[in-house]
This record gives C-alpha cells, sequence and structure tokens, in this order.
C-alpha cells in the first residue's frame, strides 16, 4: 500500500526542495509588524498551492491585535483548508505556520537565511525546519496519494497560521469561533512544528508554556551624555540590571518568590520515560558548544528543558547596541525576558509574581525613575494523553517508514496552539516532528536535512494510512 | 576696535547659520568605522573653507586603528590648518573637530537631524553644537577681520580632526609627531567643544578623562532557542547582566575596589568655586526631566559631575534590541560602560582594578562561559592653571561680549586632546565653550541658539584682540 507513494516521493525529491527553495525566499518574519506584508504573502502563497491541489481555502479573518506601544494593528488573515470530505472517514486536521524567526547575514549565518542552500546534504535557509519545510512536507504527502491516483485514507484539514513566531495573535479566539463549524468533524490534530530530540524519530506530548515580559524603566527626558551627567543621574540601564540581574542565581535557579511552587511533582513512571531516550550528553554538549550544561545527569538536563520552568534574559530595546562606542544615558530601557512554565503553573500567576517581584527589588533601589512591567504570549503548558489512538498511529507510522519505535518526548519550547487546540476543541492533539534535534530553529544556520525532509513526508503519508485503519 | 567686527558679526549671521546647515548635512557619524567615508568628505569641506579664507592646509596623516574586532583600518586624516604667519605676534593654536555622534529620527528626533532647523531661535541638528557650529564660529571670527580689513592680532592654527567622538583616534600620536614643527611655535591652545555650566558664560578648567569597557561573554555555538535549552544551559546573558550589576550600587557608588582611592582630596579653596556657580538645582531637574539627583544639594551635583568619578552602562550589543519579541539565548553578548576619571587617578590602574573586578565576580558565577575585557579610548583627567595668561584674556573677552564675569568652572566630559595637548607640547591650553548648558550634546535634539552662535563668534574675534593686548 505504501510502497508507491513512497517511491512517488523519492522520485520527485528535487522538486519538493525546489518548492521550499521558493518558500524560504519569502521573508515572512512576523517579529516586527509594520513587516507583515511579507507574511501575507507568505500565506498567498500557501493557499494558492492548496487550491492548485484540489483543496478548498478560507482566508478567515483573525480580527485585531493591540501592541506594548498602545497601537491596534489588523492581523493577517489564517487559512482554514479542506480537501475533498468522505463522511465514512476520520478527519484530521494539520496545524501549521508560514511565519519565521528574524534573520540577517550579519547574525552570523555563513550562507544567505533567504535563499536555501543545500551543503553536504542539509538545506540551510530560515524557515527550513520551523516550519515551512514541515509544512511543505503535509501537502508533499497528500499530493503523494493524488498523484499516484491512491485514495486518501483519512479527511484533510488544515490551519495554517503567518504569526506563530509572535504568539499567534487572533488565533485562540477564531479557534473558539470555530468550534463548532470547522473543528466540528474533526477527530485529530496533529502539529508538526517541533524537533527529535536525539537522532530517533519521536512523538511529542507536552510542552511548556511561555510568558515574555518587558520591563520598561524610564527616567529623563532625553538621552543624556554620560561625561556630562554620569554620577549626578540615577541612570535607568543601571536600575534595569538590577532589576534583571535579581530573576536569576548563578545556577540557573529562579529567584522570583513562590514561582514553582505549583510545579507537578516527579513520579517513578514519569522518570523512567527520561532514562529511555538516548540522549548523549557529551554529544549535546559539542552539538551545542558548550562545557557543561547547568545538569550534570541526561535526566536531569532533559527535565530542565522539559518539565521544569525557566527563565531567560533575551536583550535590552533603547540602550546602545550596535558596535563600536557610545557614551550615553539611556533615558529609557526596556529589558526583555521570558518564563517557560511547566504543568500545573498558570501564566496569570506568573505574570502576579513576577510584577510583585520587580516591583519589591525597584523600591529598594531608591529610584525617581518609572517602571512599568508588561507581559504578552501567556501560553499554557500542555500534555497529552499517550493512550489516544493517534499517538498508537503515530508509532506505527514510525516503525513503517524509519523501521524503529519512537521516543515519546516533551517539548521544552512552546507551541500555544497544542494547548489552545486540546482546550477549545476538546479533541486528542499529537505532535509529530520531522526536524533533527540539531537544526537550530531560531539560531542562526537553521536547516533541515534532505534525508529528514523527504522521510518526513513518507512518514506523514504513512500517518494518514495508519490512522484510518485505527479509526 | 571690536565694534566692526561685531557689526560685521551681526550683519552675516544669516549667512553663517546657512553655513552651518550646508556642515549638518554632511552625516560625519564617527561611531561606525565603515561610514568614515562620511567623516572624509567633511574634513575636506572644512579644508576647503580655510582654503578659501586664505589659509594654508596640510591634510596630515594620522596611521592605522586596531578595532576590538582585530581589524586595522586606516584614520582619516586631521586637518594643520595656518593663516598668514607675523613672527612678531602671539600663535594660538584652534582644536575643533568635525564629526557627530550617531542620529536617527527612531530615536526620538523632533526634527531631521541632519537638516538644521530653526524653531524660536534655536538652530537643531546634530553637531550644531558639538561641534560644527563653534568651529565655523572661530572661523567666522577669522572672517570678520578679513572682511572688515582688520589686521588679525594673533597668528592663527587650526587643528581639526573627525574622529573625537570615538576617542581622537591617532591624533595624540600625530602631536607628539608634530611637537616639534607645527607645535613648535605656539603659545597658547584654545578649544571650544564644551557648554555653559549655567546660563552664564565660563571658561574651563579641567575635564575628566574616560575609559571604556567591552565586557565580553560568549558560550554556546550559536545563537539558542530559549524553549528548547532554557533552564539546561549557563547563559551568557546572564552572566553579564550579573557582571553589570556588580559595577555600581543603587546611590551610584562604584563597586570596583579601589577605584576611587586616588581621587585628589577637596581643598576649602576648591570648593568655594562650586559654591560660586549660579548654577540652578530645580531648573536643571526640570531640564532633564528627572525629579531627583542622586546628591541633594548644587555643590554635590556639580561636583559629582566635575571632580569625582563615574560609572556609566550604556548598552549591550548582541542581544535582542528591536522592537517586538524574540526568545533568543544570544551566543555572545558584549556589556559596554565606561568610567569617567579625575585627578589623580590613571587609566592603566582603572583598566587593571576593572578588569580584576569583573575576573573575580565572574569566577564566582562557576560558568563554562568566556568571558574577556578589553578597553579603548583611554583618556587621562585635565587640570589648567587658571593664572595662565590666557585665561586672564578669555575673561576680558566675555565681559566685551556679554558685559559679565565668566563662571570658572570643569567639564565632566572627555575632550581627551586637552590633556593630550598640554602634556605632549608644555602649552597653556584654555577651553572657551559658546554653547549653553541645555543644548543637548549626544542627544537627540541637539541644538545651538542662535544667540550663542552669533555671540560666540563675536567672542572668539574679541579673544584674538584680548590675546594680543596680554602678549
Amino acid at each position: 500500500m505504501l510502497e508507491p507513494l513512497f517511491k512517488y516521493i523519492n522520485d520527485h525529491q528535487n522538486q519538493f526542495v525546489q518548492r521550499l527553495k521558493e518558500w524560504v525566499a519569502i521573508k515572512s518574519d512576523s517579529g516586527d509588524h509594520t513587516k507583515w506584508g511579507q507574511v501575507e504573502t507568505m500565506l498567498n502563497m500557501t493557499a494558492e498551492l492548496i487550491q492548485k491541489m484540489g483543496g478548498k481555502v478560507e482566508l478567515a479573518d483573525s480580527g485585531t491585535h493591540q501592541l506594548p506601544s498602545g497601537e491596534t494593528v489588523s492581523l493577517p488573515p489564517v487559512i482554514l483548508g479542506e480537501f475533498t470530505k468522505d463522511p465514512e472517514k476520520a478527519t484530521l486536521c494539520i496545524y501549521g505556520h508560514v511565519d519565521v524567526q528574524p534573520a540577517m547575514m550579519e547574525d552570523g549565518w555563513t550562507t544567505d537565511p533567504f535563499n536555501l542552500t543545500e551543503i553536504r546534504g542539509n538545506l540551510y535557509g530560515r524557515g527550513a525546519t520551523d516550519n515551512k519545510g514541515p509544512v511543505l512536507a503535509w501537502l508533499h504527502a497528500v499530493e503523494s496519494y493524488q498523484a499516484t491516483n491512491t485514495e486518501i485514507p483519512v479527511n484533510i484539514k488544515l490551519i495554517i497560521e503567518g504569526l506563530e513566531e509572535v504568539g499567534s495573535y487572533g488565533l485562540l479566539k477564531l479557534v473558539k469561533e470555530k468550534k463548532d463549524s470547522f473543528f466540528a468533524d474533526v477527530d485529530f490534530i496533529v502539529i508538526s512544528d517541533n524537533v527529535w530530540a536525539t537522532t530517533s524519530p519521536a512523538l511529542t506530548y507536552g510542552t511548556r508554556g511561555s510568558s515574555y515580559f518587558f520591563v520598561e524603566v524610564s527616567g529623563p527626558k532625553l538621552d543624556m551624555h554620560s561625561g556630562v551627567y554620569g554620577g549626578s543621574i540615577h541612570e535607568p540601564m543601571s536600575d534595569l540590571i538590577a532589576l534583571l540581574g535579581s530573576l536569576l542565581d548563578h545556577t540557573g535557579k529562579i529567584q522570583v518568590p513562590g514561582l514553582s511552587d505549583d510545579v507537578t511533582p516527579l513520579t517513578e513512571e514519569e522518570k523512567k520515560l527520561y532514562e529511555n531516550i538516548k540522549f548523549d550528553l557529551e554529544e549535546m554538549k559539542n552539538a551545542v558548544g558548550v562545557k557543561q550544561f547547568l545538569q550534570d545527569t541526561k535526566e536531569d538536563v532533559l527535565m530542565a528543558r522539559w518539565r521544569y520552568p525557566s527563565l531567560s534574559i533575551h536583550g535590552i530595546q533603547g540602550a546602545f547596541s550596535e558596535p563600536g562606542s557610545k557614551t550615553i544615558i539611556p533615558r529609557k530601557v526596556t529589558g526583555k525576558f521570558s518564563v517557560r512554565q511547566v504543568p500545573n503553573m498558570d501564566p496569570q500567576d506568573v505574570e502576579r509574581k513576577v510584577k510583585e517581584h520587580l516591583e519589591q527589588v525597584f523600591s529598594t533601589q531608591n529610584s525617581p525613575n518609572r517602571l512599568k512591567v508588561t507581559a504578552t504570549v501567556s501560553a499554557k503548558p500542555w500534555l497529552a494523553n499517550l493512550g489516544d489512538s493517534q499517538y498508537i498511529a503515530g508509532q506505527k507510522a514510525v516503525k513503517d517508514v524509519f523501521g524503529v519505535e519512537p521516543e515519546l518526548i516533551r517539548e521544552g519550547s512552546t507551541i500555544p496552539i497544542a494547548q489552545n487546540l486540546q482546550e477549545e476543541t476538546g479533541k486528542s492533539v499529537m505532535m509529530l516532528p520531522i526536524g533533527a534535534h540539531d537544526d537550530g530553529e531560531h539560531s542562526q544556520n537553521e536547516k533541515i536535512s534532505r534525508y529528514n525532509y523527504i522521510a518526513g513526508t513518507k512518514l506523514f503519508a504513512a500517518y494518514f494510512y495508519e490512522l484510518s485503519l485505527i479509526k
């Protein structure tokens, strides 16, 4: 049954790579709302491809969003797609996104991030693995059925957005609105927007949540000259450094009081899952390029990444950030950090505790400056039931293509839509990654290997088949 | 004697403003070495004007400079200018610079920083007061003598550079080379590259020194995704925040051990100088837009700015600094701060103590990351002798133009050339500012008032005259 599909996919891999090259060339970076025109271009290109394949497409209005500046902006639409409907078959809804993280040569890319470049079997480019490659692999899996005149054994629906990298503004509201229409006949929801944990294929059953914090300290009317005023001014930058410095100790432990109180205790059963994962700590150190992690054992590192909260400081806006030297006292600086939450932490509660902590620290500074803390993108952590039937189908499909059992893993990063879709629709949600652990999502030199891209397309084709056998 | 000069200057003020507009239009920002072409354009324009006025110009080679990156770059030339020489007259050498600080509308300018714009008597534009306006005022003072057929009573030499804002690379070496040629017959050196301390005209007899520090912390090979790796990695950014946080306490006191040991003790005589200055603390709070300074009295604020050291944190390179949100763990971040030194601190000693302190703090972090501390632009503090004859001439010239005695002030910011010229040439150096205290050098909306620009031109014309009477 699967052989002709796999052969078609093998035979057409160069076309599939060429199409990914065309998609990567669109700079659909959603990080800056003034550039959302490119995101819309990418969404339109995706919608056209689905329509060309015979799918129906609705470009659903996802409303507006208020930026931290107070400005309200219209959001790019969300693609709701559907291939021919057979009421006898199970219905699978595939989620994906076609926006990307920012990327510039100056950040240290070896090749142009928006020109997909193949080097020794790897396809380098922004979005190659996160998430343009996987979205195309789904569409190419459908194409393999169509081109070989094989009936697709499940009904396929698609929900594809363009704002995942900034927190899927508007998507949750849309899902709520479409619960009783688009989602009414959906049986399973599948997401391929993460990577394997090791060199082995994996199914993902949980993700951490995330809250992004903006800590603004403002003081003088204007930027000041540090020679003229240095030593006489409460500098917003030193206030901010003290605030950011109060968040973590040098072991990576979060210093916000009570933040980790609600973390689910570890059971013996869960502990075993980590022991079974073929994660090589030394190999990972080499891949990442660090001499040591904050933890010493494989299990502790995996748990720190997947089932415990973390806090990372990303940067400062408003201070001097260019190369060279500038003797400035910035008038207003905004520190940016995020907290990854885990079951059973509540984003509202996290936000309150972080704000209270920062306000308390700031009060000890005796500063005449103004503090403003805001938080966005509060995504809850997600945890699925490993007994759901699509997890069984997923395991079989992995075996069909790779000949091994998948690892059952969690993901440290946030796919808010997994939690949102599960909570709002009540359907089973699974994550079925095809990227490798060293793909470098969000990094310089992001890639997907040609092998994973093509094997992933086969995996998705096999998954349609295995899912139809179970329902 | 001075009346025809003053009348000429008054009558030609619109031309003088127009010429400043042409100079401000050249984006001679020296902060980024890849843009030094504009600095050279500005130097050529200056040289042409001097030549048109009958001056001789040498575009002196100032050698090369090694950037923090290790790259070696050729430096723009330095203008050595000279008007007709009469061995019977005293020779005055004027120092100025025609490069500027960076400026962008996005930083919060009300008008285009490179289009000089007059609003209610103020001329807004980058370089208006620092230092294009004063350099032109010197040349226009010469022009007023020439145009009124008045013999200039002193010989005029000029040294004009294009790298002051990044630390006058190459200038010290050039001054050493020219000590026995260009500087041999110079009697006095005058610099107008600072501003009054209050609303009263001033002579400046001291400046603070400066050392600029780059604190680089590097870890992983690439930027990492904070979802995937957050909680397991020693993040370079949290190491850096801890390092920067160790530099100051919340009262602005420098926490580097021993840094202030060599500060000259305050004498009763010096204390009186501060009491005499008509500095209004409340007015300054309003101008700067702060509710309080770190000190409570006028004298303490002035001393904090002029005769005590300070440390300001300017920013971080390599972290996320754009608007919006990005969930990145930066692989390499460079914190930037500077220390203003005062007599009798030694820059070499400051550098050593800061490095030792940072290394000590970093060692307590137990981090596998790499720390690299480099320092540039080590300028020594400068203090002149108030009894020098050009200070007497300066006081008389201020009285000629403004009808009041000047305040005798120091300057918190660094003009390394004052110290360098005094030390290398052994000549008397004076600073004769024409900008007002609220001109906003290095800030958004930098300006010089039309009044100060024109009165400053008269002051310089009067100074030539008074100086000739004393010698």
